[in-house]
């Protein structure tokens, strides 16, 4: 059934092409998963041809594991833990289920037994909410570069920590005020020592290993140090030279051995994860044919990893027959709001400026910064205009070209500002 | 046979466990993409537990298509351009083939056609390499943000202008110098206007906004603006202001329509595709759930797009049954080089430092470079040293945390030294 699920077989009345999704847990990641799959379903049926639907919840309290078994194509376990859901999952994986999981502690520590039980049952087990929350580091491992030899994948895979490293920098602060902040926020748990102490991050960085290398890696043989006894003296040496502090996991080939370890490091600015901050999570992987692909996102948060787990729920969907979204005409805006820098080369006489200006704000083109330099008989003017609409500034500068203080035609481009 | 690739049908003599591709090209990448296929056949094998195998190259010369065709579970098309390469692909899926393509022209102008022949005779069509290299973001797209309404797609999506760009910037040289360097380094074609002028840059955008919003873009919809008219003036400005000058392709939602355009940019130093340089891709996907993500690596080149293609076979072939790759067990290191900071609170009297210094040459530890601040009666060592054993640098810091100088335990962090 797993592999045809078009036809499930199973007598439940669902209609022939719905695809039933039982979920383990009914936590944060559990309800903003069902609400995903509830606000998301027509555009996931237009992918894959199934509509996807919630068959069953599973919590403490409420719910049967077996009459949500049989009512569902694909499980997702959400529970966290190493039991019940060990036994969930296999249970799932024995009776021709795929599952999706985000639990790390349970691959990192039961990973062989899992990936065996997904292997002799035909099944698809799928945790890309397990590492990096919805950076597809899973998937890239997995597919993209199936066929590239990878030498070293490291890795910002804590989202908390890099909070609390990131705030100890911007602020001069110490670790327990940063933690304090971190916690504030939602970003730590009130006991934070998986998080702060690195065992979180190694956990993520074993299945990693495994990823990359095809090797059987268990958290066990992950060396792990935390960032509780990063000083401020620490960070401001890192500020003088010009250094990022991050907490990095590394996984990598060393001759014909491995080596997978989490600790913080000082980082060059060059480096792709030197300016990853706040809780935001980044992998970069090495690969001698590829040179490196670097991914960041936001870490593990509820709306992200259940991003994740549907994700990895609709790759599962797609096979066998993977029918294209099918396409919803859109109309297309040809005229935009956008930030210009202009450059003009003018008579260095007075009222230019002036000049320019007035025809500027006749199309509503208002200017933000303006430097005007002398060269002789003539000036360069540079400013950038506030956002407006493509169209009045082209109509402004087409009036300004045709102005007798010009001495070459007006240039521009745009600027994005973001509002990060 | 398509769906069902381990029992063929087909009368080749092939074993059961085989999946055979036919390559329409016989250029760099389709030379690059063969001996990949052969490479890393084993380790597909584990991954999917088919073995794949090269079952024909069309040439323009050599090889005859109907032939390959019936050969193959599996077309890849690396001829580019739109015919013969159109006519190939569509007689293909419709003899129910897989079908993979790094052919962005033949995607942004006849993307409906093509969508619409996969849909209809239910075979993928997988297209990663066309849009930016090994960069996964069109499985990002499809698969990790089926679950995401996305608002905004921001993309470095042509690796020769970025080349360009980067070298403006960093020598303050004019475009033509810059492209003529691009094009010694094969970063750049004898005939480099697709590029330099956006239309390459426009074709992705066109096949990224039909993913991310579901919408049918053609090339023709999309405006671009080439870098040909960027002048050292405009580098000396983004300098002083700190920006970053890049060429930059943007497909967003405005309301209920969607505006699809290229043109040249200057970014906030703060923009995470402000410091992507060099011949690399980057896109930057906005979506309200998950924040963004940011994908970045080395954009087009012959192992790169052959890479790409070879993720996209891979994942064709996973479905239906994916037992997981099998594993090979690899020894562990527990002992691995590294630089390190040293941070000693110390006496502040004569010899000390010389002591110190003593004791981490005895363990073979060399210093790079050592900071003292005296603080009254004691002194603030910080080192760092050369990249040496971590376990001859513990038994160094050991042996200096037992010195009478010593006024507080030793502390150290490791540094990432990247060969950038």
């Amino acid at each position: 059934m797993s592999t045809e699920p078009r036809s499930t077989g199973e007598p439940t009345g669902a209609p022939e092409a719905s695809f039933r999704i039982g979920v383990l847990g009914r936590g944060t990641v559990g309800g903003a998963f069902t609400g995903l799959v509830l606000e998301h379903s027509e555009r996931i049926q237009r992918i894959t041809g199934l509509r996807p639907m919630v068959s069953g919840v599973l919590s403490r309290s409420v719910g049967d594991f077996e009459t949500i078994l049989a009512d569902s194509d694909l499980i997702v376990e959400l529970i966290g833990g190493i039991e019940p859901a060990r036994t969930y999952v296999l249970q799932a994986m024995r009776a021709g289920r795929h599952v999706v999981t985000a639990n790390k502690q349970l691959l990192s520590q039961y990973g062989d037994e899992l990936f065996a039980a997904a292997g002799e049952h035909g099944v698809q087990l799928r945790f890309e909410g397990a590492v990096a929350g919805v950076v597809p580091v899973v998937r890239v491992l997995q597919e993209s570069l199936a066929g590239a030899r990878i030498d070293r994948v490291h890795g910002i895979v804590n989202g908390t920590t890099n909070f609390i490293l990131s705030e100890m920098a911007r602020l001069g602060i110490g670790f327990d005020e940063a933690l304090a902040e971190a916690q504030r926020l939602g970003y730590a748990e009130s006991d934070p020592s998986d998080d702060v102490d690195g065992l979180d991050a190694a956990a993520k960085m074993a299945i990693l290993a495994r990823l990359a290398f095809g090797a059987p890696v268990h958290l066990d043989q992950v060396p792990y140090e935390g960032i509780r006894h990063i000083t401020p003296h620490d960070m401001e040496y890192a500020r003088e030279l010009g250094l990022g502090l991050k907490l990095i996991g590394t996984a990598e080939r060393i001759g014909e051995a491995l080596s997978v370890r989490v600790h913080p490091a000082f980082l060059n600015p060059g480096h792709p994860l030197a300016s990853v901050g706040g809780p935001f999570n980044a992998v970069t992987v090495e690969s001698p044919a590829i040179t490196e692909i670097t991914m960041s996102g936001p870490g593990a948060g509820g709306p992200q990893t259940a991003t994740a787990v549907l994700g990895d729920v609709v790759s599962a969907m797609i096979p066998p027959a993977s029918p294209p979204e099918e396409m919803v005409p859109m109309p297309i805006v040809t005229d935009v709001v956008s930030a210009f820098y202009l450059h003009l080369e003018v008579a260095d006489e007075p009222g230019v400026l002036a000049l320019v200006a007035q025809v500027l704000a006749t199309h509503g083109v208002s200017v933000k910064s303006v430097v005007q330099k002398g060269m002789n008989e003539q000036a360069r003017l540079v400013m950038v205009t506030h956002p407006v609409l493509e169209s009045s500034f082209f109509a402004a500068t087409e009036e300004i070209s045709a102005l007798d203080a010009l001495r070459a035609p007006p240039r521009s481009i745009r600027v994005i500002e973001e509002e990060f």
